[in-house]
């Protein structure tokens, strides 16, 4: 088909995907690539200001002009953001790397956990091995003449004397297959109950209600799901019930990534006509996904998950369930529900038997979730005496401080400089970022390591910490973060958008140009670590205490877990306490909701912690504001606050290569 | 287009409905019919063997075999059996007057209902007006940054603040709309909560469920719905919730009397493929109906209508909510579920909002259903110390005998007589029924009332008792039954089935064919009779006590609502007590659940009424059978029974017209 055909049928092709697709000339190229399953980053929703969706343009016509984040250069070879641009005629469309995700990479995980995966689930203590869902075996006596009671309360009654329940309810669901279960079963069946009360609040006594019931014994078959929903990545375990275990775990982006980054440009494509129902689509389509693999790599079958269990953040959860987001992002930030009643998995378009209900963890506020309660809940920081700081770093950086007596707790809008945006060269933490950094303190050449240990294309959160530690002590920049542009190297020069630091010369790149970082770089990320550091003391300076009171610091996230602590401390992102004194959790969100399903006490601790955690609400609190004012410095301007890093920046310089 | 046309396509018409489908040539002549939406009388459910379904073929060719159903002279005048028919070439059908029903019929009542309908919820007493559906208006404060709590903690804080209300959960639907509604209710809301724990059993303390949010105050819109599933009609009221009274009410037939008459034959349709399926959207579509005509008749928009309250016999509530009801047509005859945990009404398929949750009242047993739990109920039976028997005639007659203290229960399978089944000329009590009958003791010349004052075409149920009941009076036919055939009448004569009186000579029917009561007519009233009279003998004998202890006997249902006292017991139907002691009340069903709808202590006694009756099942039972042979006679065997009765019968015989 030529440009100029009268029919308006397009096909577009998409590489290195290999996947074609016909469309409507006129039609977004971003859309179209979303449409054929071909993941473009876009990073702003598709709004066009963030210009990480370049792709190139082989053969074909796009109408699309040149924007400012398209350079001339990169216009005449062809590149163009794939939001801007509409299809004309047939297209090959081509995604340069730094467009692609990579799903590999999420399953890296840090190697020192605290003590180990075994380990982790002893954090909490005390909690009896108990599920709130339970598989019971009755064997009924067959109805006759004398003895003709239906079918129900012939169930309830063997309930009763088999297992002293009472005070059940019953699924209509359940009274539909009644009939042909107890009969296919010979009137030997498996009832699986799951306790009530999980709804909003519960101070009654707690009742069961039977969601299932199956012919013959399937006690030996009792799973369930855990998930934690992510704002770019979707982690799901299968459980099994029986022995307390997790059998297989698997992760995959949520397909809302291509919607936009983070939770504020999905709240804003949610007010788009549909656009709450297409991202509760993409993710439940991630979940579906997930389930699949889970289902093989356990080899179990669909029919024997009994349950599901999720936590996220608040928007991630609202997004899933369908419900409204938009006040989440609205002064002052309410979202609809801390506690949400359980709801039919099926019911949301969760793959699952119809008997399977979906219980999310309980929320503290819009930017304080259901994932920062179960990591909370997982970690045992409610059960302990032990003064807290549990911190979960990212664009909404969300910190809880307290211990079994009180907790408080914020959430600091740090922008996206730890997942690489807002950074000139900034990219996740996939294969080709760089992450280790170090710096040869004579003639300020820099060794770098990338994730993958492939040729870098960018440079990713964790890296980023690492470099401008580096820099920092080896004095290229300095506490104020410019660069001392008196040092005999030529990487650092002057660049278009002020002195920058040269990481890699292009030859070296995978991208084909050098990799710099820039003082507007080094200044993003100076405001992310004072935010989070901010939101740290003025919490604990709340409850009158100061960060050297901290006792216990638990790193939550998957940011978090890549990050060196020694440069955390270093720049000012973390307190300056002894490093022993520093516990890495991996997936807290997970962690929670697994201990969740395991055990009955869990499930209602949730809900207490929520309900115990107080939170502040940071955007328009002066404390606050001086604070992060005060640490717009490495790593703080209170050399007091940072006594270690403060007598090392002192010392002579050496080099030590890290990761 | 004609006969042997290649093409398949063949249009049928239907006369006097005027209504033209096109089928497919070979198609069953009755499942068109139904297709299209005219109703044809099929007691059998179009087995063939009843010859209810007979229609002229005016025009074109069907292929059908003449069966015994039909004369050779009905065969050449065209007359088929439109269930053993397939369609050959278009075709113009007219569906005589016996196959038809008369919608209209339906809203006869009996004038002297107890006491009036006013009154009738005075049976049951001490109860206090308070729907299990409430409504409640909250004024919330907007959130501020100083309290931000979410949209479900506010409302669930108003509720507690302003109606004391703790222990509340709420349905994931409310939960949906929540972000929305408060909002454009400018945070003025009404919230309708529905008492939980009508599911199967509750012993524990009474919660709530946030079932529906509105904006602003709708608390003057608080209506709700009650119907009685019955095997022939459904009917249906609208109750307004704030002044306690119906608005408007409607009956239709049950659109499933096109697949059968009784629920024998409803229960064997269903074991085709699809077959309950299919049963059950048609009860669906009636209530549909139904509930657009109350909502037009009271003016009420149907997203104001909040609960809906449903009884009826087991099978019909089993097909209704879709409930395999085979089991309860095979010995033990075991109910799925006598409890029925309550549903949402749009889920079975009533066009009700989404907030709407039907509740079954309680059933005892596969044929003592909720219908009879209802009538209990509703007439107070198990609030008083009187020795009552409550009875509702028909092909299965229930029998309650008891008081507050105790209950016994059974079902009698009377046989279709009473419902005009069985019988040569039998018919539903419907226009042209013969109902009223006198005889002239001295040339046995009858006197004869038809239902609507038409010509007659038939003998409806309690026409049958009172025929049967005159023709005994007057000695044509003996206490056995049999005709006098020494009479001097050439009414009396021998037919194809044997000796019969001729009713009406056809030139006074709309039959054009003479209309006779047969032995075997008689016959099978007899048996009917015998049964339920044996049914309400062996229930007080079982509690070692005698008919002639009855302090009351309560008459429910639509047949009970038109027999004539004197005439029943004339037979020996109804027990030989003063008839003062006798009481109509009409639908007891549809009171009980108006009562249930009203008063949360109704809906709680509904409970304890179904578990206080104790069932006993009659069809292998010795004592009954004795009771029954006992009965076959008119009145019975033994004259002690029947004092009265007998006392009468020897007295010389005069004429009055009853109608």
């Amino acid at each position: 088909m030529t440009k100029g055909s009268p029919s308006k049928k397009r096909r577009v092709h998409f590489d290195p995907d290999n996947v074609d697709i016909v469309v409507e000339q006129g039609d977004n190229l971003l859309q179209t690539a979303i449409a054929a399953g071909v993941h473009i980053n876009a990073s702003c929703g598709g709004s066009g200001v963030c210009g990480t969706c370049k792709v190139l343009i082989e053969n074909g016509t796009v109408d699309s002009s040149r924007t400012e984040k398209l350079s001339e250069e990169e216009y005449e070879l062809g590149l163009r953001q794939a939001c801007q641009s509409s299809i004309i005629t047939d297209l090959m469309v081509h995604l340069p790397v730094e467009s692609r995700l990579e799903p590999a990479i999420l399953t890296r995980e840090r190697k020192e956990l605290a003590a180990g995966r075994q380990q982790l689930e002893a954090l909490a203590t005390g909690w009896r091995f108990a599920p709130p869902l339970s598989k019971l075996f009755i064997e009924l006596p067959p109805p006759t003449l004398d003895d003709n009671a239906s079918d129900l309360s012939r169930v309830l009654r063997g309930l009763k004397q088999q297992y002293n329940l009472d005070n059940i309810s019953v699924d209509f669901s359940v009274v539909k297959k009644l009939a042909k279960v107890l009969r296919d079963g010979d009137w030997k069946v498996t009832v699986t109950t799951l306790l009530n009360g999980s709804e909003t609040r519960w101070d009654g006594k707690r009742g069961q209600t039977i969601i299932n019931i199956e012919p013959g014994d399937t006690r030996g078959k009792h799973y369930s799901l855990v998930f934690d929903i992510g704002t770019t990545a979707v982690r799901g375990q299968l459980l099994d019930l029986n022995r307390g275990k997790a059998l297989a775990q698997s992760v995959d982006y949520n397909g809302q990534i291509s919607y936009g980054e983070d939770v504020i440009t999905r709240i804003a494509y949610c007010q788009k006509p549909g656009g709450l129902k297409k991202l509760q689509r993409v993710v439940i389509a991630t979940i579906n996904g997930i389930i699949k693999q889970l289902l093989a790599q356990a080899g179990v079958e669909v029919r024997h998950i009994g349950h599901i269990v999720v936590a996220g953040n608040t928007t991630m959860l609202q997004l899933l369930l369908g419900l409204e987001p938009k006040y989440i992002r609205l002064t002052p930030y309410t979202p609809v529900a801390n506690f949400i009643p359980q709801v039919r998995a099926n019911y949301l378009g969760i793959e699952l038997g119809e008997h399977v209900y979906l219980h999310s963890l309980p929320s503290v506020a819009s930017y304080v979730g259901a994932d920062i309660v179960s990591g909370i809940l997982g970690a045992g920081v409610y059960q302990r005496k032990k003064l807290t700081l549990y911190i979960d770093i990212g664009t909404n950086g969300e910190i809880v401080i307290g211990n079994s007596d009180w907790m408080v707790t914020a959430s600091c809008s740090a922008g996206p400089a730890f997942e690489g945006g807002g950074v000139k060269y900034g990219m996740i933490a996939t294969y080709g970022a760089i992450e280790g950094f170090d710096i040869n303190p004579s003639n300020f050449e820099p060794v770098i390591g990338t994730i993958g240990e492939v040729k870098p294309k960018g440079i990713c959160g964790s890296g980023l910490i690492n470099i401008i530690a580096g820099l920092l002590e080896a004095g290229v920049i300095g506490q104020n973060g410019k660069f001392n542009t008196d040092l005999p190297t030529k990487r650092i020069r002057q660049g278009s958008d002020g002195y920058e630091y040269v990481l890699c010369w292009s030859p070296e790149t995978q991208i084909g140009k050098d990799i710099v970082i820039t003082e507007v770089d080094i200044d993003n990320l100076i405001r992310a670590k004072a935010a989070m550091y901010a939101g740290c003391q003025t919490l604990i300076k709340s409850v009158a205490l100061t960060c050297s009171s901290l006792e216990q610091v638990i790193i939550a996230g998957a940011f978090g877990s890549n990050i060196d602590i020694e440069k955390a401390i270093t720049i000012g992102l973390l307190p300056d306490l002894p490093r022993d004194k520093f516990i890495f959790i991996g997936n807290g969100s997970l962690l929670g909701a697994r201990l969740t399903s395991f055990s009955t006490d869990m499930l209602d601790d949730g809900g207490r912690v929520a309900r115990m955690m107080t939170n502040f609400e940071l955007s328009e609190n002066t404390a606050f504001m001086n604070n992060y004012i005060a640490a717009l410095f490495l790593p703080h301007t209170n050399a007091d606050e940072f006594p270690s890093v403060n007598k090392r920046l002192a010392k002579p310089k050496k080099s030590k290569l890290k990761k």
